[in-house]
């Protein structure tokens, strides 16, 4: 493809794009194909000669449009938002163009300089303590990763390092071995599954904890838990405290946890995936309460924050530890500033990465602090909108107290009852929802996803969902 | 950003990124800029208010460009290439747009589905066994990862699994623990430091075996290490085969390894990330044979087959390892469909991902078969082109052969004279070239890169390099 060619097609895709998005609402929010539908679309082999940009073009309505779940349509409520901006769309085309590996600075200074500061800017929205940020001329700072799940792991790589040294050092004749089988981590029952696997994955023992009745774990709970593992020789080394829980958007006591943690030496890490984006408004932050005594913290500004997947944002206080873990350097990396900037191959699993920070550069710019904290606040008070509408009908409950941009809400009935209603309303098409369950009590969960979102969506969504309600309900009184 | 001002915007940098690309040769391969060079060319924080688009476009020279090292340029020979196309740009505007995060079928069916079919159809056209292609109706099938250190890691997890469960059988008194503690994995010496890195993640012991002098790793030699392990009560569960090493490009003897693998039921895993793009073309498909022997295959066409980072395609003929070793299945991820198509999420380290098979879809079809090989075919003619300058100068030699788009060269001199013809290259700042070193013989790697590089390109490189070494060898006859 050529010059031209890339400008028209570029032209056109930009033109369907603004099309796709700003029309959004009207397409079925979940397609009603059938797994297997789109092999029959498609040639069985690709092309031997080259097709024209227009042939693509065609088909992206016909092969790949029909079966699409709207992640941004206003009556998409399922997980948690996924960011969509047009600054990140053009931003990622920069990335594509440049298209360096950004593995050590020298593999493209900018790439790993715009990375450093964007995080600093980031950091400072958010009011993160001066040692996770690299401006303040210590060891700490920020690196995008790829996803919340990968942060944990590399948390939890670094706090097996860390742990690993200092216990060595009391007990010179123990293996490594020894030491990693008596190794134990914690984390919220509630925590998400990535911490489970990241456990798995690192080859310790992690213990999930029971929270309290609002669902958030606390100090109390963790210092048992450490008291009995420590009776029982085993060496506790890292707790992820979960600030928005995917069930229900739950918080961790983390002023609590921090205290528990900095009394032994355990590593502390922050998953605040979700819930993060809301901390660049003060009055949110009341929620992040401790967040000075943890070691390591992230969220994910591709999913609230308006920056595409992937760019989930990680601070750490010490990166030597995760530096040092993973710290595998030939000839053909190394290069003559090392140590004068990071190499971030360093922080993360894989080699590669992408020039990400472009994105984060772009949509802080183009929609500035103040935009960003309005979109944040819009959202939760969409929620709350929804909220009431669920208040005022005697037939539903709310599950969770909405902090954020979920609700978490059921029929003041059976669970089957209410599976049956979110049957009947995906079934329906109109809006999508996904349900949770804590302690054998399911309910639904209804986030506000689109950054299109009006009160006027939710006005819809609650009738569809009132309609439905009113349907499973007729069928129940019928016995 | 409103969608009038988006398109603006985009064609702005639509016109930005067409110069930038057609014109990169004439750019300073390497910038001279020094850590540190950008913060001060930004605020210090995040602007409260937003700011017009064309602000941000400004500062794209002033800011990244004086910072990036153009992976894309002719006279950039380091590492190995790097993808970059116009119809993959294109494709990620789109996978932008739709920014769904495709963890399951139902979170969007396109998603899954494209991948499915993309990767046969890639499968298909490095003539991989139906084994490894979903169309067999079997249980095999490809998924997209980020890095080959993904997939290499994956493998492991795999491999582990399957080898649990075996021993486990056999002695149903051994624990996990202890099981873990015996298990050994192999690869060439000469592997990349990822394969390192997974046995560390995994918690594996690796070893490294010394390759051929060649160095290419033979059956031989994987036979007497796995017969001296088992000896000392270890359990084999796990081999890489490196197809196209990074040092030198060297190919292990494939067909030798899976028969000492299929032997003694060990996983085999190929990583071809750079050379695997050149089993495209049939003549170059004799370095794989044996491929029908393996468990699992990769290649990244992000390196060189013009689909932009990320895009690493890995196939596995029993997926269900990696899938069981993954799965933790909270409700809010369970769908109706499952088990009818695949859940990509079990393939995978992190929980989210990208729509990137469009980026395979929109490259396979805007160049066709016929351009993707003629565009191996050129690169690797270009190599050879550079190779015979070598041949013809009495002064240099070639360090391994050259198969692939690698020239692997060196002054007939001592490691540090050809230390300082490096430095010396590079200080000069007209091209970019890493070293490697094997056995203690220190080495130039000449890789071809971009796309854009032609006959005129190499003559110049070969120019300057030649200049240089006229310079190192006249401070050399000085003493």
């Amino acid at each position: 493809m050529e010059a031209g060619d890339f400008k028209d097609f570029a032209k056109a895709m930009t033109d369907y794009i603004t099309e796709y998005l700003e029309n959004i609402r009207d397409r079925q929010v979940v397609p009603s194909v059938k797994p297997g539908y789109l092999r029959p679309l498609v040639p069985e082999q690709a092309p031997q000669q080259a097709e024209p940009w227009t042939a693509v073009m065609a088909d992206i309505e016909r092969v790949v449009m029909s079966g699409v779940t709207h992640w941004h349509s206003p009556r998409f409520h399922a997980y948690f938002a996924a960011a969509n901006s047009y600054p990140a769309i053009v931003a990622d085309m920069l990335s594509g163009a440049i298209a360096c590996i950004g593995f050590t600075w020298i593999a493209s200074p900018a790439c790993t300089e715009l990375e450093v500061v964007m995080l600093d800017w980031l950091g400072q929205m958010l009011s993160l303590p001066e040692p996770f940020l690299a401006r303040s001329g210590g060891e700490g700072g920020g690196v995008i990763q790829g996803t919340a799940s990968e942060a944990t792991l590399v948390a939890l790589l670094g706090a097996k390092a860390r742990t690993i040294q200092r216990v060595k050092e009391q007990h010179p004749d123990w293996t490594d071995a020894q030491i990693l089988s008596k190794l134990v981590g914690y984390c919220n029952k509630q925590a998400h599954s990535s911490v489970e696997r990241a456990g798995l994955l690192g080859g310790v023992k992690l213990r999930t904890l029971r929270p309290d009745n609002k669902h958030r774990l606390r100090g109390d709970t963790l210092k048992d838990a450490i008291k009995e593992d420590l009776k029982n020789g085993l060496i506790p080394f890292y707790a992820v405290a979960t600030l928005g829980t995917t069930s229900s958007c739950a918080f961790d006591v983390l002023d609590e946890l921090g205290d528990v943690c900095n009394t032994h030496d355990i590593w502390l890490h922050v998953d605040a995936a979700y819930a993060g984006s809301a901390f660049i408004c003060p009055e949110y932050r009341y929620l992040m309460k401790g967040v000075e005594k943890v070691d390591s913290f992230n969220f994910s500004p591709h999913k609230w924050m308006l920056v595409n997947f992937d760019c989930s944002t990680m601070w750490l206080k010490n990166p030597r530890w995760v530096v040092d873990a993973f710290n595998v350097d030939p000839l053909y990396l190394k290069h003559d500033h090392q140590g004068a900037a990071p190499d971030y191959r360093h922080w993360q699993i894989p080699l590669g990465r992408r020039f990400r920070a472009l994105k984060l550069w772009f949509v802080l710019r183009l929609y500035g602090i103040e935009n960003l904290q309005k979109h944040i606040r819009k959202q939760i008070g969409l929620a709350h909108y929804f909220e009431e509408f669920c208040n005022k009908d005697d037939r539903f409950e709310i599950y969770e107290e909405v902090t954020m941009g979920l609700v978490c809400f059921r029929l003041k009935r059976n669970n089957e009852i209410n599976e049956e209603l979110l049957r009947n309303i995906n079934g329906r098409g109109k809006i999508h929802l996904v349900p949770s369950k804590i302690d054998d009590v399911y309910f639904l969960r209804f986030a506000i996803c689109s950054r299109f979102t009006e009160n006027s969506d939710i006005d819809l969504s609650w009738e569809e969902i009132k309609s439905c309600a009113d349907e499973v309900l007729k069928g129940v009184s019928k016995y």
